[in-house]
C-alpha cells in the first residue's frame, strides 16, 4: 500500500484516483460549485481511510477559488461569506462560547505569515468579557487570539505554549491558522482547508506529541489552512511528468528507459527526487513574486470569515468595520 | 506627597531632585561614565523609597548613550558589551539555567516592536536541550524566547500566557523586553533600562495582577527597556516650561497668572494638560522619523547582549554569527 | 499683516477667521456635508488672497471625514467615489489623455511613505500604449507613475527628477500624492485635499524652483495631500492654548502675565515655541500609534478614487479588481 | 551554435564547459582563491565569444562566497572591502567625479528589493555640493541614487526614466544594483557579479533600446548583481538531469528513450520545460524561505563597497558610520 503525502486532503484523494482509477475506500467525498468556489467535503470514515489518507478521521473542507489571490473585495466578501458558513456547521451555536483563534508560521518570512496575519486582523473580545464579569452578550462571544511564534525562533514546542494558554483561559475550542505547502502549483493561494482534525505539524510518525488536536490539548481543534508554497520536490516531480509525457510522443513507448520511468510510482518518483534534491535544503520554497500581497488579502478573507462565524452581532455588511 | 510616573527610575529621581532639591530618601544613586555611556546605578533600598519612586524595592540600571540610535557597528558592539557586562551581574553563573525571554508590545506597530524584534533576534537554544536530551553544554545554556502579543490583539492578559508557559517550560529566569514611554525627548531612543523588579504595566493601584514579577510568575524577571516614543502630554508638559520660563523676562514676576503657573506643581501641571488633551486620546505619540531604523539597530544590541550574557560561549567576536 | 504656515489651505483660513472674526480678501469658501463627509472649496483669486494665504491662486478642495482612517470597506468606497468626483471637475474629459502619478516621499519612513504607497497601487496603462502602439481605448487613458525618493536619499532635487522624466515621457498632466503636516491632531489622517496649484515643498521664500508646478514642469500639476502627522511646535501651541484657557478661570484676568499670553498673536506663540523645541530637531513627529495600518487603508481610498477619474472603463464596482 | 541564457557570465561558461568540453574562444577566464571568496574574472575580448556568451564585450567580475548569506559582521565586512577593491579599479580616481547609483527592481517583491534597498543605504551627497557650491572635497565624491520602480508599476521603461535623470543631472558614472536569477540554486544569495557592460532588462533580441548601457545612457555604466532566485524551469531541469542519471544506472544505456533524454541538448530540454511550465507563469520563482533577512544583510555589503569605493574619506573603519 502506498501513501501519498499532501497537507491537503484533497489532494491525496485526487493523487490516489490518478495512481488506482478507484476512490479511498472509507472516504466519502462530496463537491458543490458555487458562483466563485468549488467546495468539497471528504469525509475520513475510519481506520482504513485514515491509514490511506494518513490522516485521522474526521471532515477536511476544500474552497477552491481562482479568485482567492485576487484584491477584488467583492470576491473577497463572497468568498469570507464562504467559509464563514462552513465554519458556522462546525461551531455550536452557544451564547458564551469561548474560541482561542492560534495563528501558526513565523510572521518575519513572507510565505509562513498567513496565520499571524489573521490574528492581526480578527476582532477579540475575550478582554472585554473578562473586564466587564460579562457571561452573555447579543452581538459577541469571547474570542482570543494568538501567535506563538515557531520552534526554531522559541525554543518552545507550540503545542506546549497553546496547552499553556489554554490551560490559563479555558477556551472551548481552538481554531488554528496555518499555511499550508501543495503538490501543485495551481493551488497555491487558491484554495481553503478547514478540517476538524486538527493539525498535525510534520505530521510523520512519532510527532503525535507535536499534533495541536483535541488530543493534546482537550478541546477541540478546527485547523484553516491555505497553501501558499510548492516544495521544490513536487514542482520537479509535475514537471518531469509533463516532460515524460512530451517526449513519449517521439520516443517508442516500448523503449526500456520509457516503461522504467513510466512503471514508477508517483512516490517513489517522488522520493527520489527528494533524496536528489537534498543538498538543496528544506529551505528551498517555490511560490509566487506577489505572495506579500496576496497573504495580505487571504488573510482578510479568512479575518472576516472568522468574526461573522464567531460572533452573532456581525454579518457581512459590517464585518469590515470590526477587522483591526 | 506628591508621585511622579515615568517608566524610568531615572527621570523620577532626576524629577524628585528637580523639585525638592534633595535626593529621594531610600534610594541610592551610583553613577560611572564610559567611554560610549553613562551607566547610573538606582537602588530602591526600602518602602519609603519604593513609595515616592512608585516602583518596588530592586535594582535600576540605567545605559544612557547618544550613539546607540547610530547604525555605527562599532558602537553598537560596544553598547551591547556594557548591557552583558551589567546582566551578567544579575544573571547566577549555572550551567543548565534556563531562560525565557519574553518580547512584550506589538509587534505590527513599529514603536511598540522593540520586544518582538529582540525575540527575532535572539539565539534560542532551549529545542536543542530537549530534543538531544541535554542537561548540560560548555558553550550554550537552555534560552527559549516569545512575544505574545498585547492585551488588544489577544484578549488575554499577558501575564497569564506568560505564567501558561512558565508552568509548561520551567525557566529560572524571564527577561522581559519592552519599549518604554519617556518624560523627555532626549532620552528617545538613547537609553536602556534594566531592573531586577519586572515590568509593570500601567502600574497604577490595582494592577498588582497584570504585573510581569517573581511575585506573579514565580521566577525572578529582569526587565529590559528602553524609551521610544514621549507621550504627547509630557511634550507639551515641558513645552510650556520652558515657554513660561521664555516669557517670564518679558512679564513681572510679581503677576498673579505667573506665581500660579510656577506654583502649580510639575504634576499637577502634568494632570492639567493630561485633562486637556483627552480627545486626542491614548493613541498619540511623538518620536522621531527614523524609528523604524532605529528600532532594528538597538533590537540588535540587545539581542547581542543577550547572546554574550546567557551563553558562555559567545563573546562578542563571534555574536553576530548568532544573530537570527 | 500675519502669515499663517500650513499645508491645508483650509487650516489657514480657519486660524485666519479665528484670529480676524473675518474671511482672507480675495478669497471664495464653499461647503457641503455629505453622507460620510464634508468637503470645501477654497478658491484664491487674487494676489491679495494668495498673499495672506502663503499660496498660489487656484482651488484648494478639502474632503474632511474622520471615516478616512477606518478600514470599513463601504467607507472606504464612498470616499474614493468622492474623491474622484471632485478630480474629474479638475482633469479634461479627452481620450488619449496622459497622466504622470508622481508618490512624493520616502517609502522607508511610514508616515511619509503615503505617495509611494499610493503608486504602488494605482493601474498603470501607458506602456501598453507604448507597447501596442495605441493612441486610444474606450476603456483605459495613458497612466505612469513614479516614486522619486526624497532629496535625502537620492541627492538630487525631486523636481528635476520629474521635470527629466516629463520630458521623455510628455504627460498632459502630473498628479503629485504627498503627506502633509497639519496644525490639528484632529486633522490627521481625516482628511484629504486637492490643489491645482502644485507643490510646494518647504513653501518659504526662495523655494520657487524646488516646487513641482506648471511654472517648473510645464504641465498642469494637480497635488493630493493627506496630513498624517502634527508638528511638535503645534501640538504643545495648542495645548498651551488650552491649558492658559483652563488656568484663566483660577487666574485674575486682569493679570499682567495672562494679559502677555492672550495678548500674543498664534503666530508668535508659535514661533517662540519653535524656538524653544529647537533642540528637539525636525526629526520629531506627532502621530498615532496605528500609522502602519492606516496609511495603507488611505492609500487604497485614493488609488480607488485615481483608478475611476482616469479610466473611462473603472467604475467604483469594479475598482478594487484594478488595484495592484 | 548553441546559446545558454544566464544573467551570469561565470554560469553560460560553466555550461559551455560542461557541454563542450573547451573554453568559449575569444573569452578570457583568471581566477583567484581569498580567505572567504573566489574571485572570477570573465573578459569577452572580442565579437565571437560576445556571440556564444550573449552578453556584450567587457569585464565580468563574480564574487562567490558561501558566507555571502550570513550575518556574521566580520564576514560582511571582508566582501565589503573585496567588492570595494574591485570597484576601485574600474572606477577613475578623480575628484568631483559623479556617480548616479540606480537600484532596479520592485521594492515590494522581497526577491526583487535588493536594487532598492541598497540605494536606501548608500551614503548620497550630491545636494551637499550643489547646496554648497562645491567643486571638490577631500573625503567625499558627489554621489545621488534613485530606486526608479519596474515597468508593471511605473508604465515607463526603466531607461527612459534614467535616461531623463542623467540628462538633468549629468553624472560620470551609472552603477546599476539589480537582483538576477541563476541557472543553480547553489549560487543564490551567494554571489556577486559586477559588470563593465551595463544592464540588458530580458537580454533578448531587439531589446537594444531598454538596456542600462553606454550606449543609452551616454555614460559608462556598471552593473551589480546578485541571484536571488532560480527560475523554475531551470530548476526543473536541473532536477531532471540528476533523476536521469540516477536512473540511468537502473535503464539499458542502448535504450531508445535513454538516447533521446541524453541526446537533447540542455537548451533543448530547458526550452521543452519552459514550455511545459507556461501556464505556472512567469510569475514562479525558488527561492529560500530566509530571503527577507538575506536581502538586507546583501544589501548592506553592497552599499558599505560603494561607499568605500566611491568617497575617498570612508575606509572600513568607519563605513557602517555612513550607513544610512
Amino acid at each position: 500500500m502506498f501513501q501519498i503525502r499532501s497537507d491537503l486532503a484533497l489532494e491525496i484523494r485526487e493523487l490516489y484516483k490518478e495512481n488506482t482509477q478507484q476512490e479511498i475506500p472509507g472516504v466519502e467525498v462530496e463537491q458543490k460549485k458555487q458562483e466563485f468556489a468549488t467546495i468539497t467535503h471528504v469525509k475520513v470514515l475510519n481506520q482504513e481511510g485514515s491509514k490511506i489518507m494518513g490522516k485521522p478521521e474526521g471532515s477536511y473542507i476544500t474552497i477552491e477559488s481562482p479568485s482567492l489571490k485576487k484584491a477584488d473585495a467583492d470576491v473577497k466578501d463572497a468568498l469570507s461569506q464562504l467559509l464563514a458558513k462552513e465554519l458556522v456547521n462546525l461551531i455550536p451555536n452557544k451564547s458564551n462560547f469561548k474560541t482561542l483563534i492560534v495563528g501558526l508560521g513565523n510572521w518575519d518570512i513572507t510565505p509562513d505569515a498567513l496565520g499571524p496575519q489573521v490574528v492581526s486582523k480578527v476582532f477579540v473580545t475575550r478582554h472585554f468579557f473578562e473586564m466587564y464579569k460579562k457571561t452573555d452578550d447579543p452581538t459577541m462571544r469571547p474570542v482570543s487570539a494568538i501567535s506563538p511564534g515557531v520552534m526554531g525562533t522559541t525554543g518552545i514546542e507550540t503545542v506546549e505554549i497553546i496547552r499553556g494558554i489554554v490551560e490559563k483561559t479555558k477556551p472551548d475550542l481552538v481554531v488554528a491558522i496555518d499555511a499550508l505547502a501543495s503538490r501543485r502549483m495551481q493551488r497555491v493561494h487558491t484554495t481553503i482547508q478547514i478540517s476538524t482534525t486538527g493539525i498535525n505539524p510534520g505530521s510523520g510518525i512519532g510527532n503525535k506529541r507535536k499534533e495541536l488536536s483535541q488530543h493534546t490539548l482537550g478541546v477541540p481543534v478546527i485547523a484553516i489552512g491555505v497553501p501558499t508554497v510548492v516544495d521544490a520536490a513536487t514542482l520537479a516531480n509535475d514537471t518531469i511528468k509533463l516532460v515524460v509525457d512530451a517526449l513519449s510522443d517521439q520516443a517508442s513507448k516500448e523503449s526500456e528507459f520509457y516503461k522504467l520511468l513510466r512503471g514508477m510510482s508517483d512516490e517513489d518518483k517522488y522520493s527520489l527526487i527528494k533524496e536528489v534534491l537534498d543538498p538543496y535544503g528544506a529551505n528551498v520554497i517555490v511560490t509566487t513574486k506577489d505572495i506579500d500581497v496576496i497573504i495580505t488579502n487571504i488573510s482578510q478573507v479568512i479575518a472576516n470569515a472568522l468574526n461573522i462565524a464567531l460572533h452573532p452581532g456581525i454579518d457581512l455588511k459590517d464585518v469590515n468595520r470590526y477587522l483591526q
